[in-house]
């Protein structure tokens, strides 16, 4: 296990270091974009002020859903968004009166969540609003890993909203409540998503999209500003297979946007041109992955496709550790454009993802993915790299459906 | 261990199944091109005769290099090119007299079988012609490979050309000498390369290209020919990357350029795009990949470039199993083009190449690439993966050699 301090990217002192006047537990309360200037007040001595800018960088990040519900605030109910959050859940998880854990949501934190609870020694129940879980995959995609955690010893209550949570008179939680039943908990740990968190931006007048977040131009501006940037958690994103904003609030992106941002800033020259959808994720040896449309969102913007599924293995079949591979793959039809693609496996599936990542990027048809020359060895892939197996049969499919 | 049988895709018996009728032992001794028929003869029985096509689809396949020198034809000497002689060689293992093993040849069958070799115990020496192991990469690449097989106690000599095989008094082959020295050997391996078979195709009067490969058009069609198609490892193949053709027999363009042909073969339409000279490997846990052209190839074909290499880990640093991973990246001067990829690290580094190999065929520069969306999540990848981390160090060179 690494010390807490090992996940700090970069301490106070090496940002201060390099010149940077950083005042930490500093809150800006308001941003008066033509006044170009920030107001702030200090958490611990209460005292306030205004500090000019010429450019200004919004990073305010996204804030955890807590599900609006009594006893959402009772004692041994997690969130799990900080690093004190986290340090909070691993005291929690010392001091818990039982072993019994309820996981609020099927996501990547949900689910990644579970797999923690488990190898701790909790008896886990996640408790979904979706039918099933992971519902960034279409549901048939889902349902495999449904059993997969079922397998694991996971408990998965799909369908299920949660009405609230349950404390005994010293204020600690002792259940999860849904419509239907009452999951027995001695912790909860709530990963139902996040928003961006852009009051301040609002305020300020600055342009939200339809996800709440910030709309930026390719340079990372705030559009409409000349001296505005924001990046991050905080934004929205061009997604390049739609053709639509959307809100994906990933470490990846972040990361990409701060050094376009700094570049722009800095008064060189940098974009971020969008993303296609790309995440990766995993319950214990179950690797999840997912890039581009789904069915629901290609429907959403109008596009018609084809939907193929194929089942392969990570390794030639007659090689030791081949292991089965689940590879969903949409394209439009007519066109025979990729639009997106969907794994669920054991080792070697999560990262194949990245083909289609790239593929769909280039705007390529799935003949075109079909005829890629990707790495062949028996130790690595079959012959047919599973991705471009299920290429072939959407090469197929799209022929067949005119 | 797998049967012996696993390794059979698909056997005689299944093929007459679909009314192919399949002549086993039987060559074919001279092709009519213009008389549309081939002259063949069966191996057993001696007999002779010649059967008419209408089309004809030339599969001949490579056939193994053999050092011209004394000695080769020795006992224990062991080529690796069909069933049978994996077969002979897994004989001639156990009636070995010692555990000394000398693998002739570094490449990826050489690597591999050094693997293999050290496995079961055998003390092995490699034997290769260049400097460095895999000259498929550019040396300071192979430099990795070789203190890796030296790290695993695998002895590697290089640039050592093989003068002869030394065999006692019964014929058995005890060393194989270099000019410089003699290498103790119980057992020899050969894995010196393939030439394309295509004696045949050339006395018929069929091109070949500068590797003694048949030359095809995209559809397989021999070139110039109406109704003789070829493929696999007796054709040449288009290297998308330098617009040039080369001989790359590997099962999956093979396998490919079958389906290919048989839907051309067939009446209906397909083709063979091409190569980026995406090629894995592994010799025990260290993962050798690469894709597009080496220093050298960007060179012949009068490309200028900017080569920049970067260390990075498998997964984010602070998960458990993070494993080093050494990238070298070549890009385009002025256009900032991807021209390749070589990859060598441990678990996890040979399909990341896949990556770049999408790249290629699409041809992106290297800003293109470091603005890729790839799975990220800390199990998988660092936040930035490490071919990415690679194009953001290329774009800085582009840009510094203007």
């Amino acid at each position: 296990m690494p010390a807490r301090e090992e996940l700090i990217a970069r301490a106070p002192e090496e940002h201060r270091a390099r010149d940077i006047d950083l005042r930490m537990r500093t809150e800006v309360t308001e941003i008066d974009v033509p006044g170009q200037r920030v107001r702030w007040r200090e958490l611990e001595s209460g005292a306030e002020g205004w500090t000019g800018f010429d450019r200004l960088v919004i990073a305010t990040g996204a804030r955890p859903l807590r599900p609006p519900v009594p006893g959402v605030d009772a004692q041994g109910v997690f969130g799990v968004q900080t690093l004190e959050d986290g340090q909070a859940l691993l005291d929690g998880l010392s001091g818990a009166r039982g072993r019994r854990a309820v996981v609020v949501g099927a996501g990547y934190i949900g689910v990644e969540m579970a797999e923690a609870l488990l190898k701790r020694g909790f008896e886990v129940t996640v408790v979904n609003r979706s039918e099933q879980p992971m519902s960034t995959l279409d549901p048939e995609m889902g349902r495999l890993v449904h059993r997969a955690m079922d397998g694991l010893g996971i408990r998965t209550v799909g369908s299920a909203e949660v009405t609230g949570f349950v404390a005994d008179g010293d204020g600690r939680v002792r259940a999860v409540a849904t419509e239907a039943a009452e999951y027995p908990a001695d912790v909860v740990v709530l990963g139902v998503g996040v928003l961006p968190e852009t009051s301040l931006a609002e305020a300020a007048g600055l342009p939200l999209g339809s996800s709440g977040g910030l709309l930026t131009d390719l340079a990372m501006r705030v559009r409409g500003q000349e001296n505005v940037w924001a990046g991050g958690d905080c934004v929205e994103v061009l997604d390049l297979v739609s053709g639509r904003e959307r809100y994906v609030p990933l470490g990846t992106h972040a990361n990409k946007q701060g050094q376009v941002i700094g570049s722009n800033v800095g008064g060189d020259y940098a974009t971020f041109p969008g993303v296609v959808g790309t995440a990766v994720s995993k319950v214990c040896d179950l690797e999840i992955a997912r890039t581009g449309l789904r069915e629901r969102d290609a429907r959403e913007v109008g596009l018609r496709f084809v939907s193929v599924t194929v089942e392969s293995t990570s390794r030639a079949g007659y090689y030791p550790g081949a292991a089965p591979m689940t590879v969903k793959m949409l394209a439009e039809r007519r066109t025979g454009r990729l639009l997106g693609v969907q794994i669920v496996g054991r080792e070697g599936a999560a990262k194949r993802v990245d083909v289609a990542a790239v593929a769909l990027s280039a705007r390529m048809s799935v003949e075109e993915v079909a005829a890629l020359d990707l790495g062949y060895a028996p130790p690595f892939s079959p012959v047919w790299d599973p991705v471009l197996v299920a290429a072939r049969k959407a090469v197929a499919a799209v022929r067949a459906a005119g």
